[in-house]
């Protein structure tokens, strides 16, 4: 079997740091196997899944604390699972850390793995919430509340999908780049023409008397529609695009051909700078997407043949990561 | 004549269960023929578009049944037809479970063919409402009415169309999971971020005097926009946006392109957050929707080239059951 | 010169219906070269743009005609200017009527030909209108003036554009048909659905007391918001989705991702029907509309090649029609 | 060194035009690769650097001017760094026009090159302002001003992704219009249709009694909906469609399913017209787009392909204008 082979071969390397002494080699090795390789054994298996389960639980806790229906629910409980699967997940990433330099990999390749780092970020909040919680940076705390989000991408060890997303997302960073900058592109273009357009068909305030103003002031501010003109503000600006970076917002939103509609072009001029906008819009994105497709494509169908030729290794020959491994036995989990 | 031929290597075949006397086998040949050989007759043609006009006169009916402008119609109508047409499909799957053996298809085989199950659960709702009826449970009833909507995947038996999906769909499963999972990914991430910084926004109510808090409360419950700052609830959760688990609803509408605007991220920071999800949800989907097409487009060519050679089973050789046969006749309803 | 070859031909031949002497055939003849084949002559290049623009011009006016800046125009000049787009139009075709024959087609494959049809409908509305001034069907008047518009289909005959999308939607019949198909299941699926699920979340009205009841309807009839529940009319269905057939409009917004927001789903249980909606739309959408696509492309690249290759017959060998040869001359028009 | 080779070559030419004495010949190519070849000098480079940076902060500085927000900056600070802005492009321009002939270049082909095109029209502003100050005409200087946006286009010399959009929109010219032309024709049909379906339903206002029509006028103004049926203004147009060409707006919001919500068609048969807008826009954009996007593949193939060669003209061979050369040294900015 491949996975004795391996072990034999793990315990001939001595270790690569000298704080472990020799003898302890086969210990390592095999703690090595129950982090790594979940085929290895019942209990890999069983700690790989006990591990995606803390995972997806603690990315659901986070969601459900903000629930109101859930506000019976003590403070207490919330803070007391938090902390439990901090440490679960500092336990694993130690553990990891203990025993990683049995394949030989030298420190430094291990600790800026993308996926060792996530690991690291996962742990981090609750110890900056525990320092912070002396003092009142209470916007600060919120925001390092947020980083508990990063989690999720520690599933990127048990999903081929997600991988194989990332493998694409790489391989067509040229692509994404073009795309951001057509988008870039487009927004200034746009929001500017759409500004300035716009801005044209303010009335002129000074001609309105008393009675006039008061009735324009207070139509737009109860439907932003009004018999007097375009609703515009204190500085002939268009209330719906006060300036040109707001106007950005709906220059993406119009773009990506979401159309919220909360606003919306409304003098005429405005609506063929809109017609231009939406056209453009469809070409800009279409052509990179195009690109970022194809590379997707070519990703799926090396990790389906790689699949079916017995490797796993989607992302190239020389790739000595642990995620390569761990992907043999969660044939369950993957693909999705 | 290819029906010949069958018809004279079934007389051979003897009943697969003894409940049948050999005797019987002449009628109960020319009865399998009837129901599922519409091309060997022109009764066995007439009785298939008899049915699919009951299939589509049902669902009509079922739809019908909801308009307030024919709400003069008699109650007894609905219920009679509906008897009517649960006594139609029950005729035609019992006629089809006494004869389905001629053909020496295994009992269980039949049973559990999505299309044969799919005709169990059209009668299914009938029965079902007539038990529940004499207790009160009519949230249940409701749903169990519902049921009844299911006989439009009988449809799938006359349509190449949708049989050409299924094909499809199943061989993209993979494809489609990576879509539900990147869907799922880009919903929880999008929604934690745009929840939590709107909520940044929201103002600190302690400081509102009395008259600042009820004319807050007041314009935002008209509007959702208010000069005091963001509109919150009593939690502190933006009203658009009181809980991530709500959040969903804005991220699946936005990262879709569909864009209905009843929710809006309203602040800047909540803006950037929404340009980042509109951006995700084009590239997210464009992946695996490209994967789908192509499963599609393969399927596709594989039905007209086997409709061309005289072949009509697109989904692959070694299958038996009986809605390949029945295409053959349907040439009128096919592609549709 | 191929012109004077094919002049020549024409010629020899003898008129197909008796009802044209002989010695009239070299007037003919040129009259049909100065109809069908602009590239012939200074005069029938002229002539073909003359058309070109009566046909833009009677359509701009039957746009312009509803503008109520263009209050201050006489009744009579609408009338005039229709009175002589449709003389212009009329005796162009019994222009074309009188020399179809030369090349030797049939009277009946002339007339059925698309082009010519659309040709007679440009001029109908006309005296339909004539007829039925007498009487007092204002509402029959009405749409028969819609049926001006169909002389944009005129442009057909001077578009290389309209005339390879007329022969791709003409090759995708079938998976046009799919598109049409899917989406007719998926708006009677999901509209039933949604119906369904959220009229479960209408509030009991026999519960409310007076002044409970008469604040529903209130807060209902102003934002379609109320505190006691989601919004329903006095069938217990609600306000947005008052039948399973209203609720169509919904479906095809939804699953097209246009996405106005004018209904939208407010429970949660509706909320999730709708996510399933908008993923359904964009596969089903997806899969049909790849088939089309590559269908058209292959249309432009064979019209690409067969104008590279001095031919200009986009729909294969045999077509005889008039269309084919006025596109030679037409450079500057075609493409758009 | 290549450099060295074209320094060497272009020494040896005599000046094209005699204004310039044959003894400033070596000034002048110094000159040439100072401003065209950014990899033939640390200060070549350094000179590219800093014209990139300042056209990105001219057109930052453009966006700031409109905000509210920086009201308190001195209006004399935008117009003396407007001023400063352009003074370089000027000098730039000149600069590249005294020593553009070194390469044999006639000067007409400099003169009309795109970019150098671009160059004079962002300067022109600053100028036309400058002389129309004098007199009153502000709606014409706000148009001026926007001119200034077009610099934006003067980061094309640094962007290979701006050029390979350029070029493969140049070779999709056809595609392009047949996309316009099929919006054009979709616009025309589906805005007349629904123009004229809607305004079907419009209330007979004759029929109203006093008290009636002030009821409809008021519910029309606030929320767009009447209990007397659809709210038409006094020419008895729906008030969402006042004539065909306003639709146009609705019409293209459409097409492009884009679906801002701020019209919509209210009455059955209009919901019927807007369903066919959807499907059709679908179709019609699809079609071109999956030209266009195959086109756009092709020159980013080109590209990458050319870039792995050696060589980095991707419009083709023969070309000599200075934005192929510049690319060479700028690989940091290249590709985005």
């Amino acid at each position: 079997m491949e996975i004795a082979k391996m072990r034999e071969e793990y315990l001939q390397n001595s270790p690569v740091y000298p704080c472990f002494p020799r003898r302890l080699q086969p210990f390592r090795v095999e703690l090595y196997f129950l982090l790594e390789e979940p085929s290895s054994s019942a209990a890999a298996k069983l700690l790989s899944i006990v591990i995606f389960a803390c995972i997806v639980l603690s990315i659901a806790l986070f969601m459900l604390e903000t629930m109101p229906e859930l506000g019976a629910v003590q403070e207490e409980f919330w803070v007391a699972s938090e902390c439990f699967f901090t440490v679960v997940f500092l336990v694993e990433y130690l553990a990891r850390l203990l025993v990683f330099d049995v394949t030989g990999v030298p420190i430094w390749t291990f600790i800026r793995t993308p996926m060792n780092i996530v690991d690291v970020v996962a742990v981090l909040p609750f110890f900056m919430i525990a320092v912070l919680q002396s003092g009142q940076a209470i916007g600060f705390i919120r925001a390092v509340r947020l980083v508990r989000l990063f989690r999720i991408f520690k599933l990127g060890r048990y999903s081929t999908g997600l991988k194989m997303m990332m493998v694409a997302l790489g391989n067509s960073g040229q692509a994404l780049s073009v795309l951001v900058f057509f988008l870039g592109i487009g927004c200034v273009l746009f929001s500017s023409v759409v500004y300035h357009v716009e801005k044209l068909s303010c009335p002129d305030r000074a001609r309105f008397n008393q009675t006039e103003l008061a009735t324009y002031l207070q139509e737009c501010h109860i439907t932003r529609k009004s018999d007097f003109g375009l609703c515009c503000n204190e500085f002939d600006a268009p209330v719906d695009f006060p300036s040109i970076l707001s106007t950005f917002w709906w220059s993406i939103v119009t773009m990506t051909t979401v159309g919220y509609g909360d606003t919306v072009p409304r003098t005429n001029a405005g609506k063929v700078a809109g017609a231009f906008t939406m056209c453009s819009g469809i070409l800009l994105l279409a052509l990179p997407i195009a690109l970022i497709g194809a590379r997707f494509q070519e990703a799926y169908n090396m990790a389906v043949s790689s699949r079916r030729s017995g490797f796993r290794d989607v992302s190239g020959p020389g790739m000595t990561d642990p995620m390569t491994n761990i992907l043999n036995c969660l044939e369950n989990f993957s693909y999705s």
